[in-house]
């Protein structure tokens, strides 16, 4: 009995399928795997930014469209871009097909614009391997039991690629993007950085969580939890991405990654009574008015009265504000105060759970360059401190160098050597 | 037990919604049909001449690409109609739905492109109604029993319209253009020409086969089988259009209509040996070629040879001119001759039926004007000449006059007073 190929998932964003040039791009390189021995699932997204367009169509005829019909409009945009590249791949000779989500099976449930996906059924899909075609699905959608097409919101289509690898019993699954992988620090904003061969899935989510925008953190959690080796890499050329898998392989790397987030604001309620409850109270409030809270920061109390520190998105900060006063009277605490000219930075690092010292590190290359931390945050792998956004570059380059990340790929060929 | 209000259909070309401007006149007009006491399902065809432009990055990517993925591309035009149109209708104060081909039940068969209905259900159409929503289907689409997704092909969303009403059980099918309605002549080349307020079923069919493009003769088609009434009107007025219903009611009209029609060339064998057989074995080859004929004439023969002349799509006809040719010899016929200067100018009308002598009253015009008749065909409500082409324009005034469709309105007038 012949053995049937690996099944390959290739998913490929916006600005990879952005126009006809790079839609046959894609064609090739999906066509080249093929011809490699695999089997093909492909999953795109909606042409480069079809979908602002579309979404600035809705609010032209209404200024609160209805959920429901965004998904209507929006699941458009990757059925074009479908049909488009099965279109491309047949011009190369090999035989496609596309599918919509509800086509193949991608069950949701009814929370328009922001589904989950329930469960997938591979038949279809399945099916059509078999006859050696190549599959190509919309990402970013799905549809209901009763056939309500719903989509699946920010980073759909990454959610698309990972949950039908799972679905088609395959552990690979490579994202094409325009970026050649994950670096050690934003490349635009420090020009030492370098990518990393391999990244954990635990670093890949606090980095996704403190503002490195490679891939949304539910992707990636779904992608742990099925065991599924994500492949970042560039759609624009051949060189090898990232891998994101179970463990790192370099463990001479303590820090793999420093994030700089600018997009949030600080708010400070002083002189908070120090009293079980309170803070239960106030971020109750906070959160019933759908305002999205970052990091929190409340110091030991000496005097009874403690100072309640917290990140909120600095769209945001004024209308925060309204609510955070008025939670502020209620508690009867004292003064509010916010600063929106702020940056968080974070290292991020698997390796930090065996080597100890790492925050200390930190917090003394911050200190030579004469940068106060307004808050500081920790999770097992990771660290931030909130500083003044205006020494947010020069602090990302100091803490770069301090975790040898300057000098990464000398110390990726040494460790392959080995 | 209130009594449910009674459905009618409207449906949306192109140029209806062909941007925000436009999907708002048309969701103001379909809220003001529902706030006068009816259930309202709107039909809409793509954006504009968005279905083109899909189609044109379609042979960009492949030079022929397969039909299934041509109907998985252009069905998102229609699927952003509805969207937009559903939103622009809740911005009103309505509630409205919107529905892809698929989702109400438009079930075709496989033939990709210029698929058939096999049936619809109006189950999810009825609930929503009931409900007091407007619903909004997706015109030109529909979705085969194994979920693959199929166009109708020219004239798509026409049909969807009336088989809708069918379906959903009501007479009334409102059908929105960018003309008032339908006139005794195209009012681009006769400046008298007159809007009919009424015209039959057949009348219609035999203008849309001599080239008027009101409405494809598939829709009326439909619409005369199942009894519906077809108003035809403009989308940016509120001027009575054209009721198509089963006989019109004007006795005094004989010719209700005359259209120009120059998309043909003409063929002619000469000297095709007069035998039982001979027209069989030329126009089977010539059709097993996908030529499309339309007219066809052949003289009594009076010496065992005849001349057959046909006309095909002018832009067909040299590769039609190579068929022929090689016809003509396998049957021993003489010379093949064409021209592709020709208009083909045809009158129609019921009154035909009972009125002798609307033949001859034709050629005596056209000779009036020392316009040569090169061919001749009738049927039993019309009667189409091919003569050159650049004596169309002087024929179809000539026509106009001589039966009396110069003074049409006011002709109508002393009808509605009888």
């Amino acid at each position: 009995m012949k053995k049937r190929p690996p099944i390959i998932v290739q998913k490929f964003g916006g600005s990879s399928v952005a126009n006809v040039q790079r839609i046959r791009r894609v064609a090739r390189r999906i066509v080249a795997t093929k011809r490699k021995g695999f089997n093909v699932v492909a999953v795109v997204s909606a042409l480069g930014d079809s979908t602002d367009d579309l979404l600035a169509l809705a609010h032209q005829v209404n200024k609160n469209p209805p959920a429901r019909e965004i998904d209507m409009l929006l699941s458009t945009g990757e059925q074009v871009s479908v049909a488009l590249l099965a279109m491309a791949i047949c011009e190369l000779g090999e035989e496609a097909i596309s599918f919509t989500g509800g086509q193949v099976g991608i069950v949701t449930d009814h929370f328009h614009t922001k589904a989950k996906i329930q469960n997938i059924s591979a038949k279809r899909i399945i099916k059509e391997l078999k006859k050696s075609k190549i599959v190509v699905v919309a990402g970013f959608q799905g549809i209901t039991p009763d056939k309500e097409i719903t989509t699946l919101g920010r980073g759909g289509s990454d959610l698309t690629a990972v949950a039908l690898a799972k679905a088609v019993g395959t552990t690979m699954c490579e994202i094409y993007t325009d970026i050649d992988g994950v670096y050690t620090a934003d490349p635009r904003l420090e020009k030492n950085a370098s990518k990393l061969p391999t990244i954990s899935y635990d670093e890949m989510l606090e980095l996704a969580a403190t503002g490195a925008q490679v891939m949304q953190a539910r992707s990636v959690e779904v992608a742990k939890k099925f065991g599924i080796t994500l492949h970042i890499r560039s759609s624009f050329n051949n060189k090898p991405g990232t891998l994101v898998t179970e463990e790192a392989k370099m463990e001479a790397l303590v820090v793999s990654g420093i994030s700089v987030h600018k997009g949030e604001a600080k708010i400070t309620i002083n002189d908070v009574p120090d009293k079980p409850g309170v803070a239960a109270l106030i971020f109750k409030e906070i959160s019933s008015r759908n305002i999205n809270i970052d990091m929190i920061v409340q110091n030991v109390s000496k005097t009874g009265y403690t100072d309640i520190s917290f990140t909120v998105p600095r769209a945001g900060l004024r209308s925060s504000m309204d609510v955070v006063r008025k939670v502020a009277r209620k508690i009867r605490a004292g003064e509010v105060t916010s600063a929106d000219d702020i940056a968080k930075i974070s290292v991020v690092g698997l390796g930090m759970r065996s080597h100890s010292g790492i925050a200390a590190k930190m917090f003394e290359a911050l200190a030579a360059q004469k940068i106060n931390i307004e808050m500081i945050s920790t999770s097992e792998i990771k660290i931030s401190c909130v500083i003044r956004r205006r020494h947010a570059q020069k602090a990302l380059h100091a803490l770069h160098k301090t975790f040898n990340l300057h000098n990464l790929e000398k110390l990726q060929k040494k460790s392959e050597h080995k």
